[in-house]
């Protein structure tokens, strides 16, 4: 048998997914079947994925590795709040042009599925993980780097959620960063 | 057949479970050996529990009722920082006796089960999403709320962390306010 590559395999699957949970439910629909659905074979979806439940969940690495190393890479003179924006608008920057979508047709299914709901907060606390450890490491003070961290993730979500919500036509990082200028006279203006 | 009423049957499940856990790994143990090594049938562990993971998070109702109704019902005069710290009390106020030795054999067993970890931090943000919208109800300042919370349960959990691994004969509500003390200087110090 030929291996052949596919394009997007992860891209088709993630639709894919999202369709017919949305049309059958998630308990009731399996991974042959989003296989099917997608044009591939079960081989390929289990390449890319452990379950189908982590279709859903893609590019949660990409999202850690790029907040991460934006804070890192800011400004030496950048303040802690400043640090804390590198690494929020860097999770802005790797949402595909049907983020929008995607999100639309996949909030009301973790909404619903307890087992969803569980992967997507294990999700969040991986992000907001990776961001407190990058912020700490420049701050050398792990609990204002937790303070920042904690906020920024929810600046994040938040912005996300109402940008999925909304009509209008701005970028997710627009949203976002308004939603976090928000946080910022709560948040410790210096390290000291 | 008689149902015969069983003395804390949730608390012995929780020591069957730990101790099996511990001897033969988390995912090589039954609900049905738990019942067993407690002296309880499996009806009755199935009564208490909807499966064998939900055995080692139990409690995590009642953390939450006290949690909230301590904020709730603290001074009307609180400051911001005052409600979170009685909030916080009230989570170190129903730990059990030897909920020292508890966590000693539990954190390893989270540590090292991927169902566990998720299960864990599931918890932990219900714990704080009740902590928060408690505290948004007094202070009417959702993102305010949302600062203070995300604080006082890192000071919570890690305080708990500490006191597990220490062998200084000190209350947990003492580490945890020593930890919660040291968020106070990063924590915005009024409503407004």
């Amino acid at each position: 048998m030929v291996a052949r590559w596919q394009p997007d395999a992860r891209g088709r699957l993630l639709r894919a997914a999202l369709d017919l949970f949305t049309e059958r439910g998630y308990d009731a629909t399996t991974a042959a079947q989003i296989a099917e659905r997608a044009g591939l074979t079960k081989t390929t979806l289990f390449r890319h994925f452990a379950d189908k439940r982590e279709i859903l969940f893609q590019g949660q690495e990409t999202l850690v590795a790029l907040a991460a190393s934006a804070v890192a890479e800011a400004p030496r003179d950048a303040s802690p709040f400043e640090l804390l924006d590198a690494g929020v608008r860097a999770l802005c920057s790797i949402h595909a042009d049907d983020q929008r979508e995607i999100g639309r047709q996949l909030n009301p299914l973790i909404a619903e599925s307890a087992e969803l709901r569980e992967r997507a907060i294990f999700k969040r606390a991986a992000i907001t993980d990776a961001l407190r450890s990058a912020l700490a490491a420049r701050l050398d003070d792990p609990r204002l780097a937790s303070v920042l961290a904690d906020a920024g993730i929810r600046a994040y979500y938040d912005g996300f959620d109402a940008w999925v919500e909304s009509t209008d036509d701005v970028p997710l990082e627009h949203v976002v960063l308004r939603e976090l200028a928000a946080y910022e006279p709560l948040l410790p203006a210096s390290a000291d």
